[in-house]
């Protein structure tokens, strides 16, 4: 029989997320941020002592888990599951410009799930956490009637420095972290169902955009040391024109992507040939591959982009910023039109 | 048809929750949170900026919400569910002794609700947070099979001064901050489904309990004052006799509870004979009255209760902290038991 739930707590939760002293203390320019009562404690909030002139940010995500099509098609573990849960929340705090602080984790589960799993999903989280370089200090588990997983991320960073969706300006140049589609090309080639396409070894590859979703904090710590020339940050867990989308309505300005500047992953194009879908699509599509997508002003743009090839991060310029509202994609062939699909709100 | 998610964002949820500028800012001793970035913004993260040597405390729950038994027998509102999210969760914040700064909310709804059904949710939240004075800086809508809630609330206290479970020395005095049981009596008493119960003023009485959820900040700032003289602090959600376990086992001591302090309240008392219950059974039991539970020492037991008085608000001492482990129960015969249905871990 399963443990409950004061017995998960003793035996499970507290031995997995047991004090790793190095990451208790999170030091940033003008503040420190310690964490002193954390899961171990199993007191009815986590306390951090912050001291110094710093900005706190949260952010908080459900993730739909155990009703993702890839993990009902048995192509995620509950292991991947605590690991995206993890890294989901995380990357809303990297793409603030934040340093991790720790997370808190919604663990709900269903009465007759097995110990084992359960803990396949705390390590999930425990080692999405880790790979973030934080940890798991606290939360809420229970049961449901069915595995319900979410979670929030707390982060640090210098006053003044928080990277914003609503900062874009127009002359700024449109950039991306890495590329995109990736991970919505999983989820079409897993829901196909067809051999063909999901006994692929690209099949594999871009699976690992859910299995081990990576928060870009190395590049939003190197943005934020020029933060005053970077306009817009946000991550792209509604895939790369929701958001372009998300800068323009939010900035009120209009954005112009290169077509042929748009960086197109080997994976994404074979499996897009494989799904006989144009490449673009699945590029621009609904994707979590949680990169960043920022905005910077031109004349630092190069010192970035060489910054970030220094620490052996991907960069790529994808478009501009401009006055005139509204989203468009630039042809090679000189001509252009309105990007497809995108809800515009004046 | 209902909004989609951004129309929801745009059309609801952000005039909602606009600015209320006189909650942007709290100060402590020593320290001030400002809310820099909240749901109006739309940004990954809530931003709050934090000066001085604070302690941020903050901690997360899931609410059975629409699976409520008493939800589901038409006893609870949506817009009750909404409250319940946001007072379970700024309970936890009070029982640390801290100032609320805010609340993150998770609402995930069936695609066929309501727009109307959404508002009451999200009023429910916003009321919720207003009678505690703060509010919802941000949060994750999106849909779901059905209506799901989770909240993370965040607060701030005074360095070196947040309550905790792990502080109950021996020769302490064990103090409640009001009545426990109206909530689990109300349970009880809807779950019957007997006109007998259910149509008594005191089944409308004790239902308030899980309308109105009211966490006890103001008793909890009382308590800081006193803090190196508080020793263990945390609310009975888990019921009277959960939370007096909990003392016992995370401070290592005993606790002695004497029988006819324990306040029973008439409505209670009412509905323990309408149910045929134990009028004690429903005080000790499994109830989400959101009360504290706190020891203090001695010596200033009387001045803590005169200071609470002064300001409107109700303590009872109902037992002490001693070495001996385990729970006991002081009968007026002199008698003494063993408080039954505990689980006690060495």
């Amino acid at each position: 029989m399963p443990f409950n739930e004061p017995e998960k707590l003793e035996n499970i939760v507290v031995p997995m997320f047991a004090e790793d002293v190095e990451k208790r203390s999170v030091v940033i320019d003008d503040g420190v941020v310690e964490t002193i009562l954390d899961s171990s404690d199993q007191d009815d909030c986590a306390v951090l002592r912050v001291t110094g002139d710093v900005e706190v940010v949260w952010g908080t995500d459900y993730v739909r888990g155990s009703k993702f099509s890839l993990y009902e098609l048995g192509y995620l573990s509950l292991y991947d599951l605590g690991w995206y849960l993890a890294g989901a929340n995380l990357s809303d705090v990297a793409a603030m410009g934040a340093l991790p602080i720790g997370l808190l984790s919604v663990i709900r589960y269903p009465k007759d799930m097995d110990d084992a799993d359960f803990k396949s999903v705390l390590e999930g989280i425990r080692d999405g956490c880790a790979s973030s370089g934080t940890r798991n200090i606290g939360g809420d588990i229970g049961s449901a009637e069915r595995l319900i997983l979410s979670a929030t991320a707390l982060g640090v960073v210098e006053r003044g420095r928080a990277l914003i969706r609503a900062g874009a300006r127009p002359g700024q140049l449109v950039m991306v972290t890495g590329y995109t589609g990736l991970a919505g090309a999983a989820m079409k080639s897993g829901v196909s169902a067809r051999p063909e396409v999901t006994q692929t070894e690209a099949f594999k590859a871009a699976l690992q955009k859910w299995k081990r979703v990576e928060p870009r904090f190395e590049h939003a710590r190197v943005l934020v040391q020029y933060a005053p020339h970077v306009g817009a940050c946000l991550d792209t867990s509604d895939g790369l024109l929701g958001a372009i989308s998300e800068v323009a309505m939010r900035s009120r300005v209009g954005v112009l992507v290169q077509e042929n500047m748009v960086p197109v992953h080997p994976t994404v194009a074979d499996l897009a040939k494989a799904l006989d879908e144009e490449p673009l699509s699945l590029v621009f599509g609904d994707s979590v591959d949680f990169e960043l997508l920022f905005t910077v002003d031109q004349h630092v743009a190069d010192e970035i982009a060489t910054a970030l090839r220094d620490r052996g991060l991907d960069s790529f310029v994808i478009g501009c910023i401009r006055e005139e509202p509204g989203l468009a994609l630039a042809r090679p062939d000189g001509t252009s039109s309105i990007v497809p699909g995108v809800a515009w709100h004046h």
